[in-house]
């Protein structure tokens, strides 16, 4: 059979293949998940195709009515598309022919959208965004039913708006389509579907390399560029879910047409790194939520949901169904069967959660958003620890910003975007204002804020064309640690942070270690904020609480929405200043900074200035020393003890540190630690790679023949 | 055989018998449930038991050293005991004998602790209620491995401490042994085991009827004075599932002992309704948290765990077992192996919650506890209205307060108890000083404050004379209602509150209707607090928020520790006021208020005055009139909508309430109700029982033929 014999027979052959739906057509008839998943999906589409067509003229904007209804009018035809294959009912092909001639009736008469703004227009939707996602399931759900169809029929759709949709992403949107985006994978992918389907090779070749064929723009580019070579999306976790759905559905088409193309093998298998990476970004089943991110987002999202069903598909890792076990819902394409006929089985097992430094940029070598993880279980305790670059206009000025995760809580916290997705009466559900002013701003994240001002001064534009070094990062079996440092967050300030996890379960260590050095020729203020979540117990030194009212702690970068609600005056009265809070998960949690000189410690609460009540009230606790050339901030996050109110216990709710330094001898960092127990420990590390090194405790010398290493010390 | 004798062989008998432990013996050869415990159980005792006897002099107060060391002891030997009757291992029996001996040497040298400070006061302990815990636990302990001693070595012990301390909680300390409390319950129960396991009549006699045997005093009087005819507890169920401890212990051991008693069959079964209704007055598995309560507690306490296995052991109810199951523990004792049994063979029912008046007051008739559920399962929305009396001294100054439950989650909010139990950084653990200051007080509560002075002052010795009276309760399909009144809250102020939940899924209604009546003939200001979980939406009237500086509301009676963060003047722009508010559960909120003359609104926050941060920051909205001699709050809270960032969709964010007001025609009352869509609801109640009333609108009379009755009109 010619290729183009082969695809006027055989149908459906994008995501699923007929094989596929053979599979699936057994399936059903067995109980299970497949069949319950299919069972659901056919008794809501029942009762929605019921409802008359509705293809409106375009009008209103994102969240209004036309834009729903043809948003809504995509996903009823998919599922259609996939219930006649599944069935082989003709209602449902009859469904999508009827709306599709609507469309055919419609979009011929359409021109740019009246509420067109972004500089991505479109015709049915003010965002041709929304228009390749139109396309990439309508696209599918047409390839369903097509053999149900009349050649009239057929032609009838593809002139009247198959082809033109196509176009319009197309030749009519290059400035979208080459562009190495997420808006032109989302097109690339709609158009090369719609190629393979209407068997126009050419479409494929300019959906893969971009209008001119060259290869400067197209989806091999954006695989090229936008994942670095482990995987990682430079925005986040947040969009990085997002922009996989058309990476790995135009891919799942390519496979199934072109198998020749090897496209799963491209580039050291990046689209099933990029897959697994997103579930590894996530703790307690949330993504970490770095730059703009809604926190309830987790591996549930639908777009990972296809996501690892492909790569199951694929691999038949059985770690992936740990994943798709927890995600609750299976889908109904081919892989989706393999999942939910493993899980049926139980299959799975435990999915391996790594420490990994995920290097960012296309070549990985801008920065890293490294993950420190205890051990590999879901239930491990977890430090990131955001080394990355900006992440473009959804980036966060937080470079090297900490976060901290323990016993299925965020510790200390990041707050993600200021957002109430889609609630209209929320600034018509859009970012608020206060994501600008406060989310995205450098006090907003546990990192370091020079003189009241943002990284980059808070200019995206800036942050763009800088990103950390990571100078050291390193995985031993107790203790887990990371280096970046950064020049040009400020100017004339250098930053280096380090941050180690130590996790010994027979030592009952679980601690964050964090030093974090400005240095500067001139003076600045310094403030290092650690946000989080829980409810404050005790401080080892006396603070000024503003108990009778309330101001703001600053004017400008975030500060004007942070309440001062008390403060401590440096003081040299502890060698270690100390405070503890409960968290909900029943852990108390204690931040241990060396008293270093003119140490002042600020709490701070959010919601100053915030009149339309936008922002969560969160919580901080601010290092800050004024006047400063050269500073060190020296802590030990110490996570201890348990609240039991339920069973009225409570056990170690005072932290064990007892005392805490740090120095450098020759190229050997030294923490020191020392318990109430008497206890003593060194975690000492040095960035000679492949030397062997060693230092000086009480007269004794230790050998450090690795990056880093836990020692215990002989009790005093 | 007669009695004598028959305690000389018999051993167990008290909670657990030897057919229990027969029982027990074969079903830890076979899995399940009780095995596992079992196990369990061992493994954490053989460790335990591994350890140096420690018996020290007592020293130190409630959650010092020598304190939790002789708390320790009890649990063990009681473990000890029961796994001596399971495993007939000697060890176990020997390892209470020796800590017995220890107590026997020890006890003879004490007179009383220390630190004694109560009006009970104990030897061991530095209360005498924990040395009554001590003994129930001993005697039973005691009890079990009896048939190891030999004669010498029980006399050892008998003498020793045994009898000591049972002569001291009663013959030495008759004002606590003698009490209607539940310090007397303890000691009764104490005293009466021991007097079974040591054949002494006697005391089993003075346990019951008080030491003088008249029956002033002791178990009996205590089981008709402490619970109402209903079960109810009068300091409400956090500290019920406490009190219930003893009760059902010493009645097992009753049964067991003396079954012609009938004990469980006293007055209409009054302990089996008190377990009951323990389980009945929680939300999600939590107590409802009225009064002094830790939040955190719910129907997996142990003395649950204990209560309904007992009860299931006489009653057989499939119900319980559904608790059980929530409990997720079962224990090792005769009837815990029944409730194991049956959950591994999945027996359990759905647990019926009721819509219920809990009679406060040993007749019944000091007011009530109000619970009104949409329907019997889990899953329902629930009002609870608290016309009770006041709870002595833990209780709150909150007479006719109102909280609100729906899906999952607490809406309308009730503070707790200000106490971070056994977090000794936090005020020892205790009840914090906030508790008095603030949690207790009238404004931390949904219910109305005159002039910004808690109810009786604030003085409990007045609050204990006086309680609401219920005017009415009604439990239609549609609409569940109660109303009542209390004029001595304030002097010359009467008050009526009429709560009404309404849910009528088909029509999509999901209300609470609260209508709060003050009457007097002098001028007051009237400050109606809603006290909320969640994040606030929006509101349809203009409000000033203090943006930039924050101030506590008021200098006194709670109202010191609220922080004023907006404020709306009164305004006659609109027919009712709108705030909507969005809770985790992922639903909207929106409280619509009439809009009476000269209503302020205001915004609040918990933490002002607050230095040592012992404060949750809760929020509420505060309606306010002042000068206002009869005045009226009528508002609508409705549940609705969906917020699903998950899955990025946003149902019905806006409240569906066009229209609200009220009016009485006659003996009817009548809350006109009409939403967005047109549909218009009028829901009408009257308070002439067995007469039938009716009432007209637009013209139309409408025949009102119970006691409350939701009628949906034409539209308009
Ligand atoms: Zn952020
Ligand atoms: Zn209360």
């Amino acid at each position: 059979l010619s290729k183009n014999t082969q695809q006027l027979v055989e149908h459906p052959n994008l995501v699923n293949t007929f094989e596929d739906v053979m599979a699936m057509r057994e399936a059903i008839k067995v109980s299970g998940r497949f069949q319950t998943e299919f069972l659901n999906k056919q008794a809501r589409l029942d009762k929605a195709i019921e409802q008359p067509l509705n293809v409106p003229y375009p009008k209103d904007a994102g969240g209004g009515y036309t834009h729903e209804v043809h948003k809504n009018n995509y996903r009823l035809m998919y599922d259609a598309g996939i219930l006649y294959q599944i069935t082989q009912d003709p209602k449902y092909a009859n469904y999508v022919k009827d709306v599709l001639f609507e469309y055919a009736k419609l979009y011929p008469t359409l021109s740019l959208h009246p509420e067109v703004k972004s500089s991505n227009p479109g015709q049915l939707f003010w965002q041709g965004l929304n228009e390749a996602v139109w396309l990439v399931h309508t696209i599918q759900a047409y390839d369903a039913v097509l053999p149900h169809l009349s050649e009239s029929e057929r032609e009838t759709i593809e002139k009247g708006v198959l082809e033109p949709v196509a176009l319009f992403l197309s030749e009519e949107s290059p400035q979208t389509f080459n562009k190495v985006h997420n808006h032109g994978t989302w097109a690339t992918c709609a158009v090369g579907m719609t190629g393979y389907v209407l068997d126009k090779p050419e479409w494929v070749e300019k959906a893969l390399y971009g209008l001119d064929k060259s290869g400067t723009g197209g989806f091999m580019r954006q695989l090229d560029e936008l994942f670095s070579p482990n995987g990682y999306y430079n925005e986040g976790p947040y969009y990085q879910r997002y922009a996989l759905m058309p990476f790995v559905t135009f891919a799942k088409a390519i496979e199934n047409n072109q198998p020749e193309r090897k496209i799963f093998e491209y580039r050291d298998q990046v689209l099933l790194k990029a897959i697994n990476t997103t579930a590894q970004l996530s703790y307690n089943g949330l993504f970490f939520p770095i730059n703009d991110a809604i926190k309830d987002k987790g591996i549930d999202t639908i777009e990972l949901v296809h996501g690892i069903a492909i790569a199951y598909g694929i691999t038949g890792e059985t770690g992936l169904l740990d994943i798709a076990k927890q995600q609750g819902r299976v889908i109904l394409t081919g892989d989706g069967l393999q999942v939910a006929k493993a899980l049926d089985k139980g299959q799975e097992t435990d999915y391996q959660f790594k420490t990994q430094a995920f290097g960012d940029g296309a070549s990985g070598n801008e920065g890293a958003f490294v993950v420190l993880r205890s051990d590999s279980s879901k239930k491990a305790s977890v430090v990131t620890f955001k080394a990355t670059s900006q992440g473009l206009g959804h980036g966060h000025f937080d470079k090297m910003g900490l976060s901290f995760y323990d016993n299925g809580a965020e510790i200390l916290t990041d707050y993600g975007a200021a957002r109430f997705l889609n609630v209209v009466a929320k600034f018509g559900g859009r970012y608020l204002p206060e994501n600008d002013s406060y989310a995205q701003q450098t006090v907003a994240h546990n990192t370091l804020v020079v003189d009241e001002t943002s990284h980059f001064d808070g200019i995206t534009e800036v942050g763009n064309q800088h990103h950390p070094k990571l100078e050291l990062f390193a995985n031993d079996k107790q203790v887990k640690l990371a280096s970046a440092s950064i020049d040009t967050a400020y100017q004339g300030v250098g930053l280096t942070r380090t941050t180690a996890l130590v996790a010994v379960p027979e030592e009952n260590i679980d601690w964050v270690i964090d030093i974090f050095a400005a240095q500067s020729k001139t003076q600045h203020q310094y403030d290092l904020p650690f946000h989080y979540s829980g409810h404050f117990i005790e401080a080892n030194f006396d603070y000024q609480a503003h108990a009778e009212s309330l101001n703001a702690l600053g004017t400008k970068s975030g500060y004007q929405h942070l309440w001062l609600t008390a403060q401590a005056q440096p003081s040299d009265e502890q060698q270690i200043r100390k405070i503890t809070w409960l968290n909900d998960n029943g852990r108390f949690y204690s931040l241990n900074a060396v008293n270093s000189p003119n140490l002042e410690v600020l709490f701070t609460r959010a919601g100053a200035n915030d009149p339309n009540f936008n922002l969560r009230e969160d919580k901080a606790f601010i290092l800050r020393a004024k006047g400063q050339t050269d500073y060190q901030f020296v802590s030990l996050l110490e996570a201890h003890g348990e609240y039991n109110p339920s069973k009225e216990y409570t056990l170690k709710s005072k932290s064990s540190i007892k005392s805490l330094s740090y120095e450098q001898q020759g190229a050997v960092h030294m923490v020191y630690v020392e318990r109430d127990d008497n206890s003593q420990f060194v975690i000492a590390y040095h960035n000679q790679s492949g030397q062997s090194q060693s230092f000086v405790v009480d007269g004794h010398t230790y050998a450090l023949n690795q990056t880093v290493k836990l020692f215990k010390l002989a009790k005093k």
